[in-house]
């Protein structure tokens, strides 16, 4: 028998340690939003503003492979970043970058790595003020950090969502297992033209899944919530897989598309305005429901069923 | 015959790396100072302040064993972060942690390492505020990234030392191998006693050793420096060590204590004040020369030598 002393982290599974290890952290002054969002939301900025942070690490054998390219891997770490600032509605500004490195990578990988994550920086304007670069026993391991501004009235948490709120998702579904976790556009042009023109009232990136995404932010705003399996917007491909597998492909992780929720009165303007003006489709999948932790999947049949589970979680796989 | 394209990084060294990826990397806009001083000076904080950003990342099997223990772990990765915001006179305020861990890993060693950190965090009122646990197939890796600030007028960069100056360090040297690489105190209390009272015109944190680092901080500043052997502030056990190796353990990487460099006139109020007021010691070590790369040693006989050899690097070992 294993005493509750010796545990490994692979028993609580990645949530259960996030949880645990949320309890201890103390959360400082000037945090108008710490741990829980997709960035911190900070009292630094400049006026008028707040400061946004936010940090992901991509590991080679986890979340990449050698062979999927070395200026994909490299965009991917910064573009995850990316996606964790849009989500609330913010602008990149400045990113610092750790590389772990096995000793016999070839010196021409680790700089196209960089390349790729540098191309994505300079397209978007931010500069890339710092790092490191360590020996790494394991494999190749990227650590990047974000620093962003967002104007206070323009941030939106993962809080906020009230009854009776449409829910948005925005792209097509279905794709990320076939290259779109590499390769996804940070939907950065789409938030900032969300907050500019429309009042989201919380917003959430799609990293670990639709069904799992969205019950955090319904969890983090008191609510719940119901989805039509037919609002969903899956990909042409997806689309043409059989009826079972159509929904496993969309609620799949890492498509990094943007979720959220907003007034009803501004859906039928968001449906026409936003794809011609992003050029990014929009789809209303569902609505928020007032009973808390009440998530309810509407089929193609009419009937309702709780949210499929599903997930990634590191440590258990 | 091993072409130029199959080099790998171990070919060309940590500093041979770093010097390259830096070439590649965007500055972005709002950079006072990018890659290559302890943190990133940014224009995007309150009024009248800078916005520092630091990042470092530490793994298992190279800057710690787990048999050093979990707490001293996890307060070595946020302390090497605080150290680098105390080279630039700024405060901590925010942190961001990224844990990879092996799935066997106890969680209960988890909980202490993130204990040992947020202990650290909280007694500096710095937040926790975001962060990732990933799988990692190697060891145990932490890396933490920093947001603090400095007011505009107490910043001190690499650059800015100038012909005459005072070279002061510190601390006592030569007890970094020997524990104090783990529970080193981040001498940020003693910068911010330095920029109120004092005109520090350059400042860097003991990473990687005095002379490597002096001659980082010597280039940053088109300079060359000289040191007496005989004003190196040795701990008590390291002056007992035989002639030959009082150096070598006063030259070592990862003391963590502050070299910075001061006008000569405000010698004598600094010596008298310094230790007084934060309990810290500090010592004059030698001064600035003009002449750019110039770095010498004067030996305990009077005679001068160039700055021994050495620091640390990652990739070749």
């Amino acid at each position: 028998m294993r005493g509750k002393r010796n545990r490994s982290v692979e028993s609580v599974g990645e949530f259960g340690l996030i949880d645990r290890l949320r309890r201890i952290a103390p959360s400082g002054r000037g945090v108008r939003e710490g741990i829980g969002d997709d960035a911190a939301v900070l009292d630094g900025g400049r006026k008028g503003r707040y400061l946004l942070f936010a940090t992901d690490a991509i590991l080679e054998g986890v979340h990449f492979l050698r062979s999927e390219g070395a200026e994909r891997i490299g965009r991917k770490s910064l573009a995850v970043n990316f996606s964790d600032i849009a989500a609330m509605g913010g602008v990149p500004r400045w990113a610092v970058v750790n590389l772990g490195l096995p000793r016999r990578v070839p010196l021409d990988f680790v700089r196209r790595l960089y390349r790729g994550l540098c191309a994505l920086a300079r397209r978007h304007a931010v500069g890339i003020v710092g790092g490191d670069t360590v020996y790494s026993p394991g494999g190749i391991m990227l650590a990047v950090a974000v620093v962003g501004e967002v104007e206070k009235g323009r941030c939106v948490r993962r809080r906020g969502a009230r009854p009776g709120d449409a829910v948005c998702v925005t792209g097509l579904l279905g794709e990320a297992a076939r290259g779109k976790h590499l390769d996804f556009e940070p939907r950065l042009r789409e938030a900032r033209f969300l907050t500019a023109r429309f009042s989201p009232t919380a917003m959430i990136d799609l990293s670990d899944g639709l069904f799992a995404d969205l019950m955090k932010l319904g969890r983090a705003s008191g609510v719940g919530a119901s989805v039509r399996e037919a609002g969903l917007p899956l990909s042409p491909r997806a689309r043409r897989l059989p009826a079972g597998e159509r929904l496993r492909a969309a609620a799949g992780g890492e498509e990094f598309e943007l979720l959220f929720t907003l007034p009803p009165r501004e859906l039928p303007r968001l449906l026409r305005e936003f794809p011609r003006a992003t050029g990014t489709p929009v789809a209303a999948i569902g609505e928020i429901l007032k009973t808390p932790g009440r998530f309810t999947l509407v089929g193609r049949d009419g009937r309702a069923a709780p949210f499929p589970s599903g997930g990634y979680d590191h440590f258990s796989g």
